[in-house]
């Protein structure tokens, strides 16, 4: 056997996956932002033969036993540490896809795809019973899946498949500790009086917010030699490869912060995958070590830059010479304006402090979802009912209660708690960056903003799946994963804001 | 053998070849459109894969004989006329295809890709020679592509991969009495006095200009739900499926035309791409049948309708409401503005009338380049001499003489002679229409397009390949190809307008 030939055959089948990759890539990221609606059949077709195409040649990584191989010589350490890294993470990927029969693969395929419909059709009547049995069958086959894949408990195997190596029990001890903190944090705010100012009146005109955004954008480092931003209806990034990253956002003339919010979020994202290691791009060391990891991108440059009052002292100048609606209205009004907490009953609709109890409220049933443990026709009750209990408000109707949100009737159980992993870890990181630049608040005030950048290149970025997502974690933050740095961040934060 | 079952597995496999052109016309269309300049290697890469893919799934429409057995089932009748059609079409694909080995077609697209980029820099630097070694290869290998794909004469064959069908002996006879009449009308138009107006004086706001267009594509029945217009630096068409016809066009704030005109030439393209048969998309019964009735489409709407001065009288009250730059200057002198001739040295700027001699000049060179009669060295001599003897005109350097043109280096020997095919066979479908549709101008003049829109349908567009080029057009004008209509129709147009 010849290593270093069988390495150089691996990356030329890793570069064909790559390009079926950026071919998918493209056309899910045109079907969000341009596609005329005649074309979604024809898409649909292009997209399920692609992925198949795909599905195949990540099979045929281990042709004549490739993959094998290269892994038994990672097991004998005869590969330098960045080969036998990425040999690692493929093994992974090629065990996990090799798991899965392609008649299942197509079953749940198509299953969620038109769940996903019916999800849609439900939710708009607010007919909870037509959406049942296709939520029946989904636990069903994610059951089975689990099953296919291995491990010890069902609901930690999907997990894994987000977040590599998290498991429930972790996730339940962090989460109740973060419950507690929250929903008396967010008891003590909904006691107090203190008043959060409205926005300002007055209409800021896209064109004008899209040149603000693209100014916001190149200030915190966004290559857009190599990416672009655009308009959809629900943002996010598509990174098809390193020098093509595409983020979108939402406008409303009437409100600034939703476009620059979302911006500033999938920026985050987009500096990830612009700050992968290009050379390294098709194998698993230039991408995402999880979603989890991401999703701290993108919540520490919304909230701990973007919700960062130092910040504004740099870009409300800017903000007032682009927009009348401004003039009138003071920086220290938006900075609390932009803290408002109100308990809604729309996760994507939440605040800083609410947001992670919906996350749990989703995590608790799904986990008892996977284990049978409760019925799926008592759904609705024991959603509401946690609704209640943690956010203190009262669920008209499924539509704004259990049917909100899209991932269930996609397949993707196990997805929702790598949102509030990512919120744990922004503030870790947020700890970590404080102490290395004692400056942070400083460079945020004048604009200074690629040291932050580079710092979570240096960090996270550029390390691509080389580590686990807890040993990067720690790395980055000498810490394994832990509610106190959030919990101190959004107490200290809103103590001040509310005067608790 | 069961030519049913046959049927439906060669189907399942043009689908799938399909699907791919679809992601190759998607990746196409965003390079033009949207790509950020940094994934141009990366996009090249992707695209040079997805190829290679398509070329290997072309070759295997025949494993196991699925495609010849076919064929030989044609050949004996058992087909019904769609199917022998769509098999017989096939068949040239695919034999086309597979008289050209791998290793040619990865040399020569090689070649072209880098001969392209030496083009650009010789054509910025007005330097030939640079250029001259690369062009001297092409030549070489598009003679050894001729041989590889046989036939009797090697520019005949170079001329039936774009033109199916056509030879240069026919095109000769043609060219030779268009140039003749041309000549003479140019001279005539020169040795008058009459004074053409220029366009108004004024800005047009592309955002303006850009919702006109829409206005008029609506009007001329292109169909928005399955399509778009953006802008892009060389107006083009991209129909990725017939669900999904891209055009684009260029703008000019100054000038109304320059996006008005392209648009209307790429609604032309799109209207056909768009009345293809859906049902039959994948086959060659939807495709079009050849460059030439392409170009007869995009040509017929910019200048049988969009110069005609009845769709102004509709289209001009529109513009006036739209652009204050109109509200002084009249209907008349826009129509006569549009109808400008002068002899100019780049093709991609020249008016109606001397249009065609730009392409005989290119047809008559790379007809004897091939051939071996002339000398690569020679070539800006013998272009600027045919330059003063057709447009008399002089020509100052080589990037406004035979430089100018991006085909060669793309290897696109034989191409030329398309746009000018599109040119006669426009103006008898302008003939034929006119007989059918005795209220031709009148429909224009109250902005009734749609009838005429679906003349063309009727005639061309749904027929896809099933008719060669020349039945086809024998059976929509009731003659083949033509020099007189054509020359009727600028005749008749430019005596008027020029008092001659």
């Amino acid at each position: 056997m010849d290593t270093k030939k069988d390495l150089t055959r691996l990356r030329k089948k890793l570069d064909e996956l790559l390009h079926l990759r950026s071919a998918l890539a493209l056309a899910s990221w045109d079907q969000e932002v341009n596609m005329p609606p005649a074309a979604a059949e024809s898409r649909a077709a292009m997209t399920a033969y692609l992925s198949g195409e795909y599905h195949t040649k990540l099979l045929a990584l281990d042709e004549n036993g490739l993959l094998t191989g290269l892994d038994a010589a990672r097991r004998n350490h005869t590969l330098k540490p960045r080969g036998a890294a990425m040999i690692r993470e493929l093994m992974r990927d090629y065990t996990l896809a090799a798991k899965l029969p392609m008649a299942f693969v197509i079953e749940f395929a198509e299953l969620t795809s038109r769940a996903q419909h019916i999800w849609a059709e439900a939710r708009s009547k607010n007919d909870f019973p037509l959406f049942r049995p296709w939520l029946e069958k989904i636990v069903k086959l994610s059951r089975i899946k689990a099953e296919l894949l291995g491990g010890n408990r069902p609901y930690d195997t999907l997990i894994d498949t987000f977040e590599p190596g998290m498991t429930s029990e972790e996730l339940s001890i962090t989460f109740v500790e973060l419950r507690d903190a929250l929903v008396t944090l967010v008891g003590k705010i909904r006691a107090n009086k203190t008043k959060i100012p409205k926005g300002p009146t007055g209409t800021s005109p896209i064109a004008d917010q899209k040149s603000f955004l693209d100014f916001i954008n190149l200030k915190m480092g966004f290559d857009a030699q190599a990416g672009r931003l655009d308009p959809s209806t629900h943002p996010f990034t598509n990174g098809a490869h390193p020098t093509d990253v595409r983020i979108t956002t939402r406008y409303n003339e009437k409100d600034l912060w939703t476009s620059v919010g979302s911006d500033i979020h999938e920026l985050g994202h987009a500096l990830y995958e612009q700050g992968l290691p290009v050379k390294e791009t098709g194998t698993p060391l230039a991408e995402a070590v999880s979603l989890g990891v991401h999703e701290s991108q993108s919540r520490f440059w919304e909230n701990m830059v973007g919700r960062n009052k130092n910040t504004w002292e740099f870009l409300y100048p800017e903000m007032r010479k682009r927009f009348p609606a401004f003039r009138k209205y003071g920086l220290d009004d938006w900075y609390r304006h932009l803290h408002a907490v109100t308990p809604t009953l729309i996760r994507t609709e939440s605040d800083e402090v609410t947001y992670n109890l919906h996350i749990i409220i989703r995590f608790e049933i799904e986990k008892e979802l996977i284990e049978g443990s409760i019925g799926i026709k008592d759904l609705p009750e024991i959603w509401n009912q946690k609704v209640r209990d943690y956010l203190g408000i009262r669920v008209p109707d499924d539509a704004h209660g259990v049917l909100q949100d899209v991932h269930w009737s996609g397949g993707m159980i196990g997805y929702f708690p790598t949102y509030t992993l990512g919120n744990l870890y922004s503030a870790q990181l947020h700890e970590a960056i404080r102490k290395d630049m004692p400056d942070f608040d400083k460079k945020l005030a004048k604009g200074n903003f690629l040291p932050i950048r580079d710092w979570l290149r240096e960090k996270i970025h550029r390390h691509g799946r080389f580590y686990s997502a807890p040993e990067l974690m720690r790395r980055a933050t000498g810490s394994s994963l832990s509610v106190a740095p959030f919990a101190a961040y959004l107490t200290e934060k809103y103590s001040d804001l509310y005067d608790l």
